[in-house]
């Protein structure tokens, strides 16, 4: 099944940015930075994949779930949508 | 203050990959893979920086954190420790 | 609006055990119990309330959210369920 | 080992203030309340105990681990800390 995600570009910029922060904590690891330091950018990329998780979450059941229940092919979509969002709170 | 990290080869194993799974994510985007693909990459972005902040605080907390206590400089290491492990909690 | 909670017996029997576990927790802080053992039972709770919001999470997609979209009152119910995802991967 | 807990009035408040939350869920599953209702009341009763979590561990922290590791009995109080932790951010 494929599903349109809208806004492709922000989400892309927002994965780069991601990438760059994941980049700088390695910087930092090899210049042996402060713990302290290093802790507050993992939190910080923490905070950025949760944040994107939520603007993608929207995306599909704003657009996927809707079509696929208006549909009636339902039922697979929304047992995979429940299983997304546990994997999702639990990490 | 500085303060040595401990097994810092295996810490930059484990950036290298959430760096990997990152830009996997980004291609994803472009390809315009399936939301629910996209999601479960993004949770597993978010358990790896979970996983590795667990193993930085610790390697803070049995190396830095005893050595400032035991040398009578802990006020503004407790505080700080406190402050890092609630933005870590939050994110 | 309303909506049918299916399970509503074994929902009662996990939230009275959480009400037995925050009972417990307010005679061990009066008796002036062990700090981590206080915090093993807060993590406890939490993990409880957790567990317990993703089997309403479920329970509501599977009926409340399936039956409003396929009656085309889908706006209102997908926007509030996006709402009490994030609140509840907030919190 | 024993650890005096500052502001336990103020903790017993909370908790109190916890376990009427928890009752008040169930009345709502009783009555048969709206589930995104009482998934808002659950996703506030997980930001309470993580509210109350982190005093506890912050008081844990200036207390009872500053005491034991300038008394050089450290090692054990430090892996309980971190273990503790670790229940804590995963939960």
């Amino acid at each position: 099944m494929s599903c349109y995600l809208k806004g492709k570009d922000k989400i892309l910029i927002r994965l780069k940015r991601m990438e760059g922060q994941v980049r700088g904590i390695q910087r930092m690891v090899q210049q042996g930075k402060y713990c302290i330091d290093i802790l507050t950018q993992l939190s910080s990329v923490m905070a950025a994949s949760q944040k994107l998780g939520l603007i993608v979450l929207e995306n599909h059941i704003q657009g996927c779930v809707r079509g696929a229940v208006s549909h009636k092919r339902d039922n697979a979509s929304v047992e995979e949508l429940v299983k997304v969002i546990q994997e999702f709170v639990k990490s």
